[in-house]
């Protein structure tokens, strides 16, 4: 069988769940490789994926026997059919954070399911530690990544617009053998540096401006995750100070994403870190990364979740000054024993172009 | 107060519902022109919207008084804030189809919703009648995607691969003032064209090669679709055929696309058509455009829709052959009273290129 739906089975055994029904396109991707639409059910014995005419020839087309998933489409399948499919079952696991309300109620009605369990983190936690072909694609990604920010240093000249840099990125990510962004660039100059989420504007890069890229390459549907800074022909005084104190809290937190290491301890000493200059640190410090560019574990004072080795991470401090100014500094980072390794790489000294 | 969240209030008044709480994006827009991440919460006398510091900039630069929105700072909101906002409220709305199930969860608790009603149709239908202004966005985004087809017809060259002519059509729209792509293009050549829903690929045009092109661009968040086909150097005789007849459905389904028409009865129509001469219609028929590419109303042998003035919708029969050939043709028009109005205007005949 598939290998990682046999470790999904023996979690699902674990948790004394008798089957699974994931909807989740990522999820279905992780399990059987497949990129098409449908559902994979998991009864107590039998891999079933249904799917529809638009994508019955491609997925056909990409099992194999030993894959051991049974392909059905749905036009094939009766109500009855799909009732039978679980009727042996009792406890059902679910996506509970992606699936609709809506859809979870179809979804009981349909497999007439006795008692339907939440059942993300199990597939969560399955999506946690990468294997060394995951960790290879998160690579590739990366060091497109970095491959774009040497060429963007060239490339930015004052009078383009922020929507102008975001579009070369995706560009370059594209004929540089990456599937594209993993994520919509966030290219900010000026002020608008001061928005952690901001959109690409019409904006014109200007001399002075301090400029913010958070971009990433997707590579085989592993994303990568960085954010630099440059600064247009100067850096004031008051910026570099601030650049320095987000640098040294990056450096500090990175030292301590080792296995066995705290998510929750980690954030606090950076927030711990910037009030002692008065600072407040908005948003998480940093968040899993894998075939979603946002996943477990995250960074947070709420939550703990312990790193291991070969979990994917970002450290991503950020300081910011409402309408003015905003500093961030962002690595994807392989948790690796007690030297966590930095998968991107570029230059993280105060840049002037 | 904001015309959208006064006409929304009247509905909920119809259907006796004391508030309601939006967490889809899309309909956020559509309600109060905002594009952050946040809730917007309806109780019985107020209008609220919550985000967070990455946001709270933006959306306070953005809101005016007449708009009636209040605006909070989730850090500024206790638990004890939200349960009092919803206190009086007995049925409360919620959008279930795109809420997910522990989403659903966490709303019922946080707010102590006494009863929750699941309100999607409200908003969906709203938002199926466009206003002039949509109606011209929609209309400017059609422009563009026609101006992008005369230029791939000139662009596309043996060799090329299905990927370089997808990356090139985002980059027309980007350099011609669209926000991008409304949904990611279909380029399928060759056997390719037999699945609708083809992802591009490394495979290189090659001479004797049909093309299939279903793309769009977005215009201030609003959406075009189109299908066309080019063929490369000649077209078979047999593939000749096809692209007629599926060429006289979509004109024959067009002509029906008017004021009170049932959008049934017209996929009805097409799908007997196709059996007459046995071929089968394996996707809907059609599909409401704006600032979701898919929505109300649908075309399906499955649900009635009543077609009204001003509703932006997509005609797009298709035949395919597994592992040979597939034609779709699609165009984006606008229900005007009895006569259908074509927003996509690109040529229908058979083009050789």
């Amino acid at each position: 069988m598939n290998v990682r739906i046999k470790k999904f089975r023996e979690e699902l055994s674990n948790e004394k769940l008798d089957g699974f029904i994931v909807y989740n396109p990522v999820n279905i991707r992780y399990l059987t490789g497949l990129e098409a639409e449908g559902i994979l059910i998991l009864s107590k014995y039998d891999n079933i994926y249904i799917t529809d005419s638009r994508y019955i020839e491609e997925v056909r087309n990409k099992i194999t026997i030993e894959d051991e998933i049974i392909v059905q489409d749905i036009k094939q399948v009766t109500d009855e059919d799909l009732i039978n499919l679980l009727y042996d079952c009792e406890r059902i696991g679910f996506e509970e954070k992606y699936i609709t309300y809506s859809n979870y109620r179809n979804m009981i009605m349909k497999f007439r399911i006795k008692e339907a369990i939440e059942g993300n983190d199990i597939l969560d936690k399955l999506r946690e530690v990468k294997n060394k072909k995951e960790v290879e694609y998160i690579e590739t990604a990366c060091n497109i990544t970095d491959s774009c920010f040497l060429y963007l240093q060239d490339f930015i000249k004052v009078g383009m617009t922020e929507k102008e840099i975001a579009f070369e990125i995706q560009k370059f990510f594209i004929e540089n053998n990456a599937d594209g962004v993993a994520f919509d660039s966030i290219v900010a100059s000026g002020a608008n540096t001061s928005m952690p989420h901001a959109v690409p504007t019409d904006k014109e890069i200007e001399y002075g401006d301090p400029i913010l890229i958070d971009f990433g390459a997707k590579y085989k549907g592993y994303c990568a995750d960085m954010t630099r800074m440059l600064f247009v022909g100067e850096i004031k005084d008051k910026y570099k100070e601030i650049y320095n104190i987000v640098l040294e809290a990056h450096d500090k937190a990175l030292e301590k994403m080792k296995n066995g290491a705290d998510t929750k301890a980690i954030s606090n000493y950076v927030i711990n870190e910037f009030k002692m200059y008065s600072y407040e640190l908005i948003h998480a410090l940093g968040h899993g990364v894998g075939l979603d560019v946002h996943e477990k574990p995250f960074f947070s004072p709420k939550n703990s979740y312990i790193l291991k080795n070969n979990m994917v991470v970002t450290d991503e401090p950020g300081i910011y000054i409402p309408g003015e100014f905003g500093v961030r500094i962002e690595d994807t980072i392989l948790i690796n024993n007690s030297q966590p390794e930095l998968l991107t790489k570029s230059n993280k000294n105060i840049m002037i172009i």
